[in-house]
């Protein structure tokens, strides 16, 4: 596969893995994900996270457990009403009421389970094992009988003797269920055992196998492939691993891995990964750490100095794959382990520079880097502008002097600023929902035009209410011009107000260069 | 394993693995952590960390590359003086100037590497195979001659041919080096190759092996367990999976799953995990997401209806092992998923309550619920105080009647408050680092007694400066009393004080309660 780099030790695996043909997704980010502790999507993000999986090109969406609520009930069926590519599926326990209420949403098909484990037959369901078969037979054929697909799970499958385990799956198939779902419910086990017990399952059933694991032990990712490779044809995933406790195994990192490893082939188109990962971040306020692999921040960044040296000479060298593959950039952050080398390589591919422009480059990159703890490739293509002189040092266009924010329980949070604009002196005020939302109004106001804030991001830390906070924020201006801002401080506030100023700064000296470079207005015809 | 509930399908994978006897751990938080693009620890944090390493009962620690800096060097040499039963490390390439620095730094062990894969040799090190092996042999003697341990690291392990390989790791072996390190530079690998690879360099190779993963495709843990499996008795972890792009195998997942599931011993005591992963999260400024395995906040907890009842019948159900093992704990919490079932069984379990008192409870807590989207165990019991009597109704013991909050470049940030505290109206004001710590210090001084905040944790997600934050905060009175508070808004300030005046309430109802019951006051006699 182009622009993969993985270990040729994989091959030989491939070779006598039984892989099915193709991979279904079924993406359980609705129910499964939904039911993360603190998670509640409204129907709005709902629907805009069932196109989005859609787009993406998963085969079936879980959009929830219909008998929960009359409005959960009424989200799966406006869902379904959107009439999406993607099979509808709903949640239910072996019972009519649960069924009846799937059907209500108008599903393509039903996701029933029953728990046959001994811990959860005798301590959840206080049910002895063969009145819960009846249960799953009953409504095998409700299902049936009603003309819609049957996904059936037995709970807590990977604690439940292989015996039972068959006779569970081998009877429901005898009443005609689709499939057979194997979910690894608490996250108990690791991939060599999984690989056996679906070979064993394969050897005893006709219908197709899922796979739903859960990440108790970080194992989620591979024990989901070790099933595939033992013929499972649909994985149960969720975007960026929400779920309950650690979470269901991640879509990113199950369906990458059985692209870029194994080359087997799924309805996913890769390169929206990233973005639909955002969308679900937002939507669930589940910040995704910058170590997650294939969609976070830091997945394709590069700090070290020997790192940026071999990334710049080879990608390869340091990526698994390109980040573009998966909707993603490469990102070089510079900061105190990055050699002057690492620095000085990075300008020399970018820029023709003199032995001492590059030196003085180095010289400013290494000093920002102690004091910003982190720097980005917009830190080192403005200290560029600055030694280049095209951006004057120590001259910013937008330079704020005086800010006060009030708030408080009685008062609407209230911004003003003075700010100085190409040596003009301006002043504003601004309310919003919040101190940063009034500032950010005020800085708006007093610049005499809209700048859209496309991101904001707050990362603080758990610690005291004096610990430092990072602000990291994008915005845009009215002809489509972006750049960052990046601040680290104790004080929120201010914190952002650097932030938005850095940002804003680099849009004007963009907008400087257009207008050097170009006489008449660019025009998209 | 006491208090373990895997699945019993791993049994036979166990019986036929090469799991050494003991498996010893190096901590590379320090070193490969550190180079997580924008983390950067300070002397004080390094030190901090290391000691809490040794504690946790890690077997080496890899402190730093000295060469980097006099600065690295001198921190590397300083946590060698701490005299800590762990062993200490340095990185260093196959040249004297990096193993003078270690030596400098007089750590016990210097790991050395040198890439050996076709495109690393190619394209980073411009150096043919013969040259390449030549150094590490020198290199390997250098370290020898000076009566440290040598670890030796192929770069780039799992893209280099297993023939070169062998020849490397043979070669290093009978010029003395002690211990064959092989690192899955890029995170390439699938643990089923992986074992297979660890397998052919066990049978070749007479010095213990030792793991070394990444987490490109979210199989850094999967990974390490299959080298283990075939007979690697050394891992290469770092804590919370720090490490560049994705990070490397994490600590509390690797030596968990060695000791719950396949019962291989380790040095570490799993009941330190989670306050270790906790320093280390403060002092690198990556924030763990909730469904982080073993030691995220969500680790442990429970929100959905059915399985609460399932926790709460029987723990093992839907926990893969006690919380108290790794030093979590567990937490119930409610949402909007919670059905009445769910809040009812939890309710009665804990107090003695009336049928009518169970229903009050139910739907007051489920009214909280839509307001809040996350009820924690503190609310329902300050929702069962209330229906209890035992706090009336509406009544608050501290009330925030006027909050002012004013920050701005030019002025110390500053907040005044008027509180009414058991019927006395107080009023006080506080200066701090930023607004938030100014509202905590004017709240402390109202109240005239000084609450330690042991913990402040903000939320906030991308999205516009208008976006939703969450609060949560620890607070401890002068006798050891503590609570939580909750508090969601899109005002950053408001919601900080909400949450303080929640866990404050919490601190005051509890104070009150221990009245009650003893006279005297606690002894510890």
């Amino acid at each position: 596969m182009e622009g993969v780099f993985v270990s040729d030790f994989i091959e030989p695996v491939k070779a006598r893995s039984n892989f099915p043909e193709r991979v279904y997704v079924l993406d359980t980010t609705l129910r499964d994900g939904e039911q993360t502790p603190g998670v509640c999507f409204t129907l709005e993000e709902k629907i805009e996270i069932a196109r989005r999986l859609d787009e993406l090109g998963v085969d079936v969406i879980e959009a929830g457990f219909p008998v929960n609520s009359e409005e959960e009930s009424n989200t799966v069926k406006t869902i379904k009403r959107e009439r999406l590519r993607a099979k509808i599926c709903g949640l239910a326990r072996c019972v009519t009421k649960d069924i009846d209420a799937c059907i209500h949403s108008e599903v393509d098909r039903v996701h029933i389970f029953i728990a046959t484990s001994d811990v959860h037959l005798k301590y959840k369901l206080r049910m002895d094992e063969e009145k819960a078969l009846e249960q799953a037979l009953v409504a095998t054929d409700y299902i049936k009988a009603h003309g819609l697909e049957c996904e059936f799970s037995c709970e807590d499958a990977t604690r439940t003797p292989i015996e039972r385990l068959i006779r569970f799956y081998k009877s429901v198939e005898e009443h005609g269920a689709d499939l057979h779902n194997v979910p690894d419910t608490v996250g108990v086990m690791e991939p060599e055992a999984m690989f056996e017990l679906i070979s064993r399952l394969r050897a005893a059933l006709k219908m197709p196998i899922s796979m739903h694991c859960h990440n108790d032990f970080g194992l989620a990712t591979a024990n989901t492939l070790a099933g595939v490779k033992a013929g499972a044809s649909q994985i149960h995933v969720t975007v960026n691993g929400l779920g309950e406790r650690a979470g269901n195994a991640s879509l990113e990192q199950s369906v990458t891995a059985l692209h870029a490893m194994y080359g087997v082939r799924t309805g996913i188109r890769l390169n929206l990964l990233k973005e639909t990962s955002r969308v679900v971040e937002r939507a669930s306020m589940i910040i995704l750490p910058p170590n997650f692999p294939i969609v976070g921040n830091n997945a394709f960044a590069h700090e070290a100095g020997i790192h940026v040296h071999g990334v710049l000479a080879k990608a390869e060298s340091y990526e698994p794959l390109t980040p573009e593959m998966v909707g993603q950039k490469r990102r070089i952050v510079m900061g105190k382990h990055t050699g002057k080398h690492g620095v000085a390589n990075f300008v020399k591919e970018k820029y023709s520079l003199t032995d001492e422009q590059i030196a003085a480059v180095v010289e400013k990159v290494r000093a920002l880097a102690i004091h910003k703890k982190k720097i980005i490739e917009d830190d080192v293509n403005a200290v560029v502008d600055e030694v280049l002189g095209s951006v004057p040092e120590g001259e910013r266009h937008v330079r704020l002097d005086e800010i006060l924010v009030v708030t408080g329980n009685k008062i609407t949070p209230t911004a003003s600023v003075q700010l100085t604009h190409n040596s003009q002196k301006r002043v504003a005020a601004g309310i919003g929902t919040g101190p940063v939302d009034a500032l950010s109004k005020a800085i708006q106001s007093a610049l005499g035009e809209e700048i859209r804030l496309l991101n904001y991001k707050l990362e603080a830390i758990s610690g005291g209410t004096d610990s430092l906070c990072t602000v990291e924020v994008m915005t845009e201006d009215k002809d489509g011009r972006t750049a960052m801002g990046l601040a680290v401080g104790g004080d929120i506030v201010m914190a952002s107000a650097n932030a938005l100023m850095e940002s804003l700064n680099r849009i004007y000296s963009k907008r400087i260069k257009d207008n050097e470079h170009s006489g008449a207005a660019p025009s998209r015809n």
